[in-house]
């Protein structure tokens, strides 16, 4: 099976409204509520390639247990998610019927105790001699304390695990020095990590800085990709309308399970381009359309860069 | 007791977010989620009055649990509402930290079964007989017939307790006919209902519809009342800056409460503005600051009009 960490899951609802317009009341004309944080996606979408996939982090509260009622009822996920006494946070899309336009608003999510902590590590020490690969994902709740990847990254590497993070700002910086295998920044959180916008150069620094492979997701420009085999450059056959969200989840499980199927970096990466591609053209958020996805995988262009 | 009913309860969230900006995303950085809904708001200021206060309507699903967890942690509120499969609806309210300005966005609500509308109606029978009076408020869920308020106020009249109605639209247009003690439009409602901008007008024009008294809330300009007793402006002292949001409903709960006590039509209006201007003037959103209330009762002015 393969591991996905979320330590903040949420509760996501996607709000639809005829035109949002700040100051004033919305009636919501449709809710969707599914469970979600960045490795929770990840994990569904491995899920509908066939893989298993075993979901850890923390839930809590009324919301975590809808969240758990909602991944018992997806085929090929395995909750193992860690009880804590806080409630699991909620984010709103807030999605606008005239321009298609989204607005987001994230709650912070819950306090987590010392102990809490204590119980995720244990559990995490439990979980990974099983797992083939692990991603550890998305934003710490507080209380976590700021270099908790670092010693998720460590813990993957002494069990001979492959490690990938997707995650930002300082978790992202002490995490990329425990050396992950691949770390899976978008262009904003790599010159955060870098200073550099230049992202060619950023890539390199982040190398530099711990990470086995950078693949910098540049939206609609496809991905960037520097490894130990060589650098490339991943690129859609054109720029997808539609919603984003998700489509970096995608990605990264393009990335993983082309690297237990032993793919070369280049299909790796064509993998998760279609992936992400065919994410964005599907109108449910966070699901991908799977035979855009096929159709696509054949017209990614991937070229040393 | 004082029944209140909620046919369209909520689980109020109120999100802080530093300054709202459209189509971005938000980190929320103070979540507060509490029972809500026109009658449980209600409620809940006759609670802190010292009244006994019923709480009926529907609840359900996970956020329908939150909602009782409330209620049952509020002294002096008693929790009547009937069990249904559907989920209780959020209502989200977006402060902007820098302008102070509200964003909501209401859920509708879910779909009421006719078994459980027929469940409600039973439970409503019940509890007509033990109450002194009966707040009937906010909108109807999905599935609820559009006359529903016109059956309650009809069976309140039958059992002889004392009906306000607050609720809008066709369900209130239905109401009126039904012949409510109280109906308590605010401009917009009142001007709906009776296609009058002119509130004197609207005012008669409403009574004649079939409402015993019209109160009319016109926000910062204080209440405008038609009874059988006569005419009354009631007006705060100043236009009170703040969170306006369940002003209204603490309206409601002077006016009962003032009924109640046998006060005069100008020491319950009075009583009214009172509750509304402390609630707008209290930090916390539809909470009242009792000491502000105490003093503004003093100084608030009741004119024949």
């Amino acid at each position: 099976m393969i591991l996905t960490v979320t330590l903040n899951t949420a509760l996501d609802l996607t709000y639809r409204v005829r035109s949002l317009r700040p100051h004033t009341s919305h009636r919501v004309s449709e809710v969707a509520e599914r469970p979600g944080g960045k490795g929770v996606n990840v994990a569904r979408v491995l899920a509908a390639l066939g893989h298993e996939a075993t979901v850890t982090g923390f839930a809590g509260g009324a919301t975590g247990q809808v969240l758990r009622e909602g991944l018992a009822g997806t085929p090929g996920l395995t909750d193992a998610l860690v009880p804590v006494s806080g409630a699991t946070r909620r984010t709103v899309a807030v999605v606008d019927g005239l321009s298609g336009d989204t607005t987001q608003f994230n709650e912070p999510g819950p306090h987590i105790a010392p102990a809490e902590w204590g119980a995720f590590l244990d559990r995490y020490e439990e979980l990974l001699p099983g797992a083939r690969a692990v991603a550890l994902c998305g934003s710490l709740p507080p209380g976590v304390p700021v270099g908790a990847y670092a010693n998720l990254v460590r813990a993957a590497r002494a069990a001979g695990v492959p490690v990938l993070l997707d995650t930002s700002g300082e978790p992202l910086r002490r995490g990329v020095a425990a050396r992950p295998d691949v770390i899976k920044p978008n262009a904003d959180e790599l010159a955060e990590l870098t200073g550099s916008h230049e992202p060619s150069r950023a890539t390199q620094d982040a190398r530099r800085r711990g990470a086995r492979a950078v693949v910098a997701s540049l939206g609609a420009r496809g991905l960037l990709a520097l490894t130990p085999e060589g650098r490339w450059r991943a690129v859609p056959p054109a720029a997808e309308h539609g919603n984003p969200t998700g489509a970096g989840d995608a990605a990264v499980a393009g990335l993983l399970t082309g690297l237990l199927d032993g793919l070369s970096w280049p299909d790796r990466l064509a993998r998760a381009v279609a992936l992400s591609a065919a994410t964005v053209r599907s109108p449910a958020a966070g699901d991908f359309d799977r035979a855009a996805y096929e159709k696509l995988l054949a017209s990614v262009t991937v070229t040393a860069a």
